[in-house]
């Protein structure tokens, strides 16, 4: 698959987190001789937290995380294992059997407690996930875990991507530095709550697992639950984080480490975009002026949204009369005559008509860019959101229409 | 442009409707030489109901007609009027001068009350309608009026369609026969609530402006509402009905009325997708087992706008875990494993995994069909509902992405 034009230039140089060690390897899943295992080992005293999609046909795999959280004792140590090419989603009991000896074979692997690991698995609905291939695997993997694998495991859970997706930063807390790594994978199936996305985030923060999990669920609607591709919601989206402690820094109530986190986050959130399947445009659809915050992502996500919308995007028609419809059909407050639409710095329409000021050649030059802002003012409160999204091409009719064969 | 693949084979013998009379001309509104103009004259004593879009940023002419109905005199006669090329939406305060105009020129040349003529314009948003064009045409219309001219007004009405839309129904109550006769354009930013549609039905049957307004709204729910192309909602949506009582055939609470209305409706409703841009699969998605028919309604909606769905229907492959994950995600109570889905008459998934009956090859073969039946039973209750869509093809991102140069 070509890569995409959004990419970023280069995968990040990702920090080593300290107690987090990494395998990646080909259990031949769906394709001979492909990166489709990612094992991670966590060291004793890791706190893990995780969020997951709120489909009620959700995966075996996202099943059992959900049990598992929180009510797993910390000082054990912990893994991961996360598969591609196959979503072990609406396989009925089989899929949770398949669950069940991942998770019994990675614990014996590794000699620890199967209530702490977690797995999750990604690709085709309704196929039975032959899970003796990862479980043959196992003992390959757990002899090359490495500290320094974070970017050949971003490549092992990647499925439709074309990029693997990185991100990182440190943040120093009572003078010591404390570093957050993450990877993501997600291309397709990208809307609230959630996306096909898998995330794992690892630090060496110290944080207790109520407290992180508090976290995470917070900065994931403000960064994972802003973006749309295509308005589709997976049966697998997973975004876990694993908090190793090993800085020695407790990070709880750090406003330093939450807006770290955020960043780290809202950078893999944007990445994700960027690999929209067909994607040639990336796109903010900022909204201020709504009467809550809430009603302000309702109108950027049908937006956002509207194949109208993101088809006058991918032609670069600035088609400002498409935006006004998916505000109106938003179900949100809004006033036809207190409505302000800006491309960029261009205000295309004010008080109920177009801007005075605006001429449609400066529209469509503007549209040319790679990155877009669309701006919406609703004239009505101070509620304020942004959502981020691609436009809708021939690509992405091209790549879903024939994606099983 | 071509005629959709989807179409009927022709436009069907409408009857003609004691009491209304049609003329259809060329103003020039956005291309010369296309007819762009519908004038109707209905007879003294003729009540008219309306629906119309939800949107808060619906346009002049909707505002209008939502201002006059069920306030306007029976007694007289009336007229609508409506023009393609242009929407008069989201254009301020001369959208509103825009509509007067027109209101009053109508009024003027036919010598009827400007609270009894009802306007509607469709085509792009946000440029000025030049109204003296319209008003210009009007002495030309007025002395062309014709009963029979319903499929030159069917054709007055298009913008992107590939075919003008008509059907009837005659119903014999009490030994006399009830004519009823309706057209609709539309073909995108076609979603419940409604559409870029505009519907017009003409009966001769009699009944009082409040009975036939419930009556039209009860069965917009069941037909217009429950069809969609591409989740996206218009700003000038409208489905009027006119009852000229010329048959004086009382129908208040005619069950037999209401089942050839309901039909006449559900054919519009039906043509309407069949002009899906880009459309070349016509697609029912049944569900039932819901826990209400309200559920059933939202999984359906949730099937039908899934773009990944719609992509696999034009790719005509059977991936049935696209449709669990559109289940899945539609908010709606659903249980994996009472979940059955069929595609026509094979059982594709049963007990939360796929049927052991299917094979991949049955369900291709089906997929190849142009005339598509997708069943999902919840196995939780009572409620059903059916909606109706399209595919989504390389075709629609043609028409979208380069509408308005």
């Amino acid at each position: 698959m070509t890569r995409s034009p959004l990419a970023p230039a280069a995968f990040p140089d990702l920090p080593v987190i300290e107690g987090v060690r990494f395998a990646a390897g080909a259990a031949g899943i769906k394709y001979a001789d492909r990166t489709d295992v990612m094992l991670v080992e966590l060291a004793q005293g890791t706190t893990v937290a995780g969020v997951f999609t709120k489909s009620s046909t959700r995966s075996a795999a996202v099943r059992d995380c959900q049990r598992k959280l929180g009510n797993d004792a910390p000082e054990g140590r912990a893994a991961i294992l996360v598969n591609s090419g196959n979503s072990n989603a609406f396989t009925g009991a089989a899929g949770d059997q398949s669950v069940a000896a991942i998770c019994d074979a990675t614990a014996d692997a590794l000699s620890l407690d199967p209530g702490r690991v977690f797995t999750a698995s990604t690709g085709v609905i309704g196929e039975r996930l032959p899970h003796d291939r990862i479980v043959g695997k196992l003992a390959d993997l757990s002899q090359n875990l490495t500290d320094a694998g974070l970017e050949d495991a971003a490549r092992a859970i990647m499925t439709t991507d074309t990029f693997p997706k990185g991100a990182c930063a440190t943040v120093e807390i009572d003078g010591t530095p404390v570093k957050i790594a993450g990877i993501a994978k997600g291309s397709g199936m990208i809307a609230p709550d959630m996306a096909t996305m898998l995330v794992y985030l690892f630090t060496d923060a110290k944080m207790s697992q109520p407290a992180l999990q508090a976290l995470l669920a917070t900065l994931t609607d403000q960064t994972f639950n802003c973006i749309t591709v295509d308005s589709d919601t997976s049966t697998s989206d997973s975004v876990m984080i694993a908090a190793t402690g090993t800085s020695g820094v407790d990070v709880t109530d750090s406003a330093g480490f939450t807006k770290a986190l955020h960043g780290v986050m809202l950078d893999l959130a944007h990445q994700v975009v960027r690999d929209g399947e067909g994607a040639t445009k990336f796109v903010e659809v900022r909204v201020s002026g709504a009467a809550s915050d809430e009603e302000a992502r309702t109108v950027g996500l049908s937006i956002a949204n509207s194949p109208l919308v993101k088809t006058a995007i991918a032609g670069e028609d600035p088609n400002w009369g498409r935006i006004v419809m998916a505000v109106g059909k938003s179900g949100a407050q809004a006033d036809r005559d207190r409505l302000t639409i800006r491309f960029g710095d261009i205000t295309v329409a004010e008080n109920g008509w177009v801007a005075e000021s605006y001429s449609e050649e400066a529209g469509a030059a503007y549209m040319t860019q790679q990155e877009l802002l669309i701006a919406v003012d609703l004239g009505l409160g101070g509620g304020m959101a942004s959502v981020w999204t691609c436009d809708l091409t021939h690509g992405y009719i091209t790549i879903n229409a024939d994606y099983r064969s």
